[in-house]
């Protein structure tokens, strides 16, 4: 269980890190989208390892192999079938960890869950997983731009070095403009600084990231367990490293009064719409036409380049060394994967809307 | 869509504040558990209005009639129906309202979702659905009694009064003591004192509800778009007044370094347990056994005793009067809620395992 | 699991024939659908027990109480609950069968299933649980009829009685103006009386439903594991004495060639039609325009008024005797449900369709 | 929408006949299943075309590569992904077809539906995405050997040429031994004399697949909308070219009286079993322990060697050739299929129905 996503556009996905390939098949795409593969690459680039010093130096190439579901550059309707191999699929000696649980990470929820895992890495807990998010939500993104909806998430903090704008006060594009994508340079500089310097010291640091999703219609959502905002939470919270989901106000709301928090409705130009947006773009469940914003909090990664202490499957104690070449600080490949899921789940909602009506 | 939660043990929920009855379906309650209607009492008491001075004076009885699927004390496997009648469905005249859009509330989104409203109350969106849930909640949580598995919930903060001690340097039963449950008295009697001046200045103020579910065996969740703390969060996302939800290290993870927040497995009396606990029990998806502990945080009630400038459908200016009965602060009465949709997630995943051996 | 049926208008049920109440919650009815309760109280007419001398002389009253989703006569577009109490739940002394298993009934399997059963009737397995169904099928012929389909039903055989008109030579509405429900008055009348004797030897007989949908849009279905005719027979195989589902040519159809079996596509007033219709309105799982038809093959009904051999829970033989008001046929009360459960299925399609276009 | 079966032990599959690949994940097995790969090649060899002179001469190798899911041998418990290369994937010229709707074929619903269709072969409907299922259902017998269960299907009718013997008649391992896959040797002769005299004709020919499935545990199914015959009948129906389904006594239990129909219980080494099996071990929904069977009709193959009128998407009249190599008769390949179907849904019960005790 727990391999889709989605209600109408939904995915499905498959795949460790140390296996052949991962894939994703795409369900519920309407017929007649013309598809840009180029776009998908972009996508996966932006997700990828090894793109600057502040992520890590591993290599994947992450192509796509997209091997159903279209068909003259056009989707079919039927469903998209992409195979991302794995090219960096090395047969290492894994002896030396292969029964020992690495701190905060999922070994030995998997051990207690399954009896069994692939030792050569996360299993399914991986975040290589989430390449196959990035390329079906590149997709979902060219369908949600067919309805006019955009979506652009950004770094807005790492560690406690937090941006002091709001994302309208910011050019929200030049976040792509940097490598730890945070749309105001001077904290970008800032913020790459820190984790390069968390980086030296073999250590990992959490972070931030807040998307903007604009022009979503009014009226799409639902009112009870799948509203909008607990759907998109969902989603957020489904990404690795993930801690934490705030939308509108969110946790400072807590501290308002009703007075000071509450939106008042006016009409602009011939639309209602808030004066303020403390609701974050959805009221009841439902998107009201404003811009749906939220925060997303993910937790320094539990790779760390030192020997920590931890047991193996045994009981035993044992010492995990750390290895290899992992992000000291996931955010800046994280956008994009916000990204993806917040595509996911607006689409999903409108293509539901449509069969809502009489 | 969007009225069911939960895969295995599922409940569908119907109804709304001003209909006949509210109601749910229950399903995949295993046969032979012994059902306690004295405890579902509780529950729905611990939730219904009007149970102390900083709560709603509006008086349901919220009476529950299990109408199917329990049968000489014992459940029989299949679903338990149960309906919820409204006592206090006035004939009242609405049209003052019927046509307004009162500020952050679902009037409007409802409106452009549906194209027709039920003018007397919130619809599905109205708190009065989670009465439904609370009673769900309570056989889940029997269930889950018979598993070992408790929770409970308490308020931890009410505008920016936060309870400084953790769950852990508290009696959480004492939350039960004092109307604003919270488990430290002090702390408690401060939280009225807020709460009372605020209903005094016509006013409403958010809290933070905190829940700590304990004796989880490890092993349950799923490493991908189900994990257990997703479900969770999305589980209380779908309350209504929620803006955000964390688990354990939550916000705050964000600027710890993972020398620091990764936990150390350690053996305990031939168990694998974590020195801290930063992740909240739960470790990619799945929990470690340790405790699961997260925070809701939910916005100040939009229905404020005061005149609200807003527009009506035809996108006039108008003003929306406060009237009725409200609560101040939603948190005391969310307690229960918070726990009840906490309790369906667990016992799902619970029974979900199951299935997944040999 | 099972307790409901359909993705977007979608349908659960609850209650045993001897609980409280029966109930149905339907979701995903789109709001602003004018409601004709006098419609449904119509088609629970047709399948209510006692209606004639051919069907049991049980007295049930199957009135329904709609909880909730329907406002000022118009559908809101929430969930619509309806109850239906059960009015003859009498505390009979059912010791003497408590522990036996009825031959071909479901006592043992759901014995098997549970471990435990409501011994003072079939459980969810008992025939009374499509009371609910017809409920909500009333709801959804009345969508269906503003999207312009219809739906009719028939019995075509009873025993070896088989009409041998097919339903382009009949007036269909003719099968309301008899009690066996047949649209040729003749054979109407000879299986009255095939029935009858049926009944006065206190036995069983089976039957076939035929049942006709017209002017489903071409273009609903979909093509691989939910072909519409798979749903439709999954829907028919779930009503209570069921053994068979054939569409179309059928078992028929194997024995022709596909020469003579293929349907020619020809050009009629503008639009593409086939000249003979062996597909029976269904290619590849989605509709073509065409009459969809199709036969449901109802066993005897395993109740019969004849002492039977069988065993006790312990394992020991045991003589169960035929008691009570039992039907000695069921289709002339299975044609409201096979009509119920097929207008769940185009309009859960229909819906479906909506959603699936740019 | 449809392209995933089965609850808990679930495919979902993609891929066109003239697409890059087919594939299918299949999700839920549980962890520590040793697997077979022989075996799931041996099932692709039972259906894969031109395996003799009454098939398809088309050559397609159909090899699997499993992509994940398996680690030294064994599940582990996360989902498998499984490609099937299109070998025979020509750039063939389809222009003279390339518009014209095949008769009976899914050609004009496939435009009405989706707008646009892949012209190079039936998309999703074509009779290649079995492959695909065929594959799983492989995986799924595995896992059924484990419980002790197993399927044997074969055909026992050609046109209008019908076994006489019933399953328990014949030794049913021999439908192995001939090309037809009947387990009788002298109607196995008489029906492969019957397709390739049909063959010869240029034309095709329908015919009946019946399935026997052994040691299913008691209390396996759902009583309502999920009954275990119904999600069997869905699952038949679902395979390309099908009509009907019936299981037990089927449409001639029609005729049967209740005394004559109902199968007494009785007392068998400890176990309730029962003396006849009209019931084809299913009762009310749920398995009784005794055999599961039922019978699947195939219609003649819509493509036959010979000119067809029909129309084109102008609505034009135009002539369709018969060209290529395909199947005179779909039973002999159909059986592995339908064995694969069958598979899927029994142990997606069997695994639903530990997750349903306490």
């Amino acid at each position: 269980m727990g391999n889709s996503f989605g209600k109408l556009f939904r995915i499905t996905t498959f795949g460790e890190s140390h296996g052949k390939a991962l894939g994703v098949i795409i369900e519920g795409c309407p017929a007649g989208l013309m598809i840009d593969e180029a776009q998908i690459i972009k996508e996966m680039q932006r997700r990828k390892p090894g793109q600057s010093k502040i992520t890590t130096q591993r290599k994947e190439e992450d192509q796509i192999q997209i091997l159903s579901g279209v068909f003259e550059g056009k989707t079919t309707g039927t469903p998209i079938g992409i195979v991302i191999p794995n090219s960096d699929q090395k047969s290492k000696d894994y002896s030396h960890i292969a029964d020992k649980f690495r701190p905060s990470h999922a070994d030995f929820t998997y051990f207690a869950k399954y009896g069994i895992r692939d030792y050569r890495g996360g299993g399914r807990s991986s975040a290589r997983e989430t390449a196959a998010r990035v390329a079906a939500g590149a997709i979902a993104k060219q369908l949600l731009n067919h309805y006019g909806v955009s979506i652009q998430a950004y770094v807005s903090q790492v560690g406690d070095l937090a941006l002091t704008k709001n994302y309208k006060e910011m050019d929200l594009a030049k976040a792509e403009e940097n490598i730890v994508r945070c749309p105001d340079p001077e904290t970008a500089e800032e913020m790459v600084t820190l984790i390069d310097s968390v980086r030296k010291n073999r250590d990992t640091i959490g972070g931030i990231v807040t998307c903007v999703i604009q022009n979503t219609p009014a009226g799409i959502g639902e009112p009870v367990f799948d509203r909008l905002h607990a759907e998109l939470g969902k989603a957020m919270l489904s990404i690795n490293a993930v801690k934490g989901f705030e939308y509108g106000s969110g946790f400072d709301g807590v501290k308002m009064r009703g007075s000071e928090h509450n939106d008042s409705f006016v009409q602009k130009e011939g639309e209602t719409r808030t004066t303020t947006n403390h609701s974050g773009g959805i009221q009841g469940g439902i998107s009201n036409g404003e811009d749906i914003y939220f925060n997303v909090a993910f937790k320094p990664v539990a790779t760390i380049m030192q020997d920590q202490q931890s047991v193996n499957e045994d009981g035993e104690r044992v010492t995990v060394s750390g290895k290899g070449r992992h992000d000291p600080c996931v955010v800046p490949r994280a956008v994009p994967i916000v990204e993806a899921m917040a595509a996911l789940v607006i689409v999903d909602y409108i293509l539901l809307a449509k069969s809502n009506k009489l």
